[in-house]
């Protein structure tokens, strides 16, 4: 049986359960080879082999599949955050715990491009092409993650509160998606940034950087300490 | 003379420039009324009054339309730098100095919509489809407006060296995108954050986070000072 043939016959919950697993892995696929922003409706219609109408039954819009993989993926990163620090010695001080927090959060960003990639376009496109109902549910969701990161944070650094727990994740995370775009430059620039050294600045290693910034910022907030605001 | 006569007419190279700038005018009226997002080729013609193929004459693109804006917006933002820390005592280490450059760069950019907006657009869209020699042109007007303004913190903050001042800069402007884009949500969503308390922490408002986060890593960097990398 093809996949389009799945499609028409799909009449039971679990098949329509199926037919939106498969919608959401044909995006996450061309998300991951060509980038989010290249991705179209009718791309995904095309990989999945049903007509762009049919798809349409289960989002509302191309922003509504990319926010649903973006929900997935905060799901995703926090479990990496968990088994990178549920294991950490629980009201450490030292400044290696800044640094274990520091490289726990960078890797679980750059390990995960598409994450990245989708955390740039969440406030810039999709959240601004689905209906307010699907941003509701978005926002459950990526909020909780940020609380749930911010929790274990505050766990490994006690001298952080749960506000100024919760400004490093969001400040960390608005970043990763910013950053893992200039880190990722079509491959046009890519190679005029590798051939001009005057343009050495505008080259981007991810990891490293999202690292350092990190320690930056839980530095920072330590300095800080007792001034924070919960905005 | 309406404006698409003058259009026509010109020929001379002094006529040639001032139909470039009242094609970024249009480009610039219409993005900070409706976000860059939503502006396209067709719109910035008709709003100036020619045809799209008159104005691909002058820009290869919508994009390296709005990668010029760009431009013109960095140098603008580093003349509002020069007006706020031109006159700070330089050298003076006071926890004060500190504050006033984080207020003077929060303010830099909040007061600068379209700059904030186009910041996010930049590495997503903007330099995806240009020529890389548009890019590289861009390219070194905002590097320099970054040395410039490291130039400038590191002038006011001496504990900063120039790639920690870099550093500051760099990561404020990346910021500064992301934020505007979260602090400038579409209409209904705004109303669905203002009436929804469980979605209050999707509220930011960009001028005190920003100054808050250029506190925070203006500490962190000194905290940190002596370990920094350039990258």
């Amino acid at each position: 049986m093809t996949t389009a043939e799945a499609f028409q016959r799909a009449r039971r919950p679990e098949q329509k359960l199926q037919r939106r697993d498969a919608i959401l892995g044909a995006a996450r696929e061309l998300a991951r080879r060509d980038g989010v922003r290249t991705v179209s409706l009718a791309g995904i219609a095309a990989e999945v082999g049903i007509h762009k109408s049919a798809l349409l039954r289960y989002f509302e819009t191309r922003e509504q599949i990319f926010l649903e993989l973006t929900a997935e993926a905060w799901r995703d990163w926090t479990r990496a955050l968990h088994a990178g620090l549920d294991t950490a010695s629980p009201g450490s001080a030292s400044p290696g715990s800044a640094a274990l927090v520091a490289d726990v959060f960078a890797r679980a960003f750059a390990d995960r491009p598409l994450f990245c990639d989708l955390l740039a376009h969440t406030p810039l496109n999709l959240e601004r092409n689905v209906s307010p109902e699907a941003v509701r549910h978005y926002k459950l969701t990526s909020l909780g993650a940020v609380d749930e990161a911010a929790a274990l944070v505050a766990g490994v650094l006690p001298a952080l509160r749960m506000a100024e727990a919760r400004e490093f994740v969001a400040t960390l995370a608005s970043l990763a998606g910013s950053l893992w775009q200039i880190a990722n430059p079509a491959p046009a620039l890519a190679e005029l940034y590798a051939s001009d050294p005057a343009l050495a600045q505008a080259c981007v290693d991810l990891a490293p950087r999202l690292r350092r910034t990190a320690e930056i910022l839980l530095a920072g907030l330590k300095a800080a300490g007792g001034q924070g605001q919960s905005n």
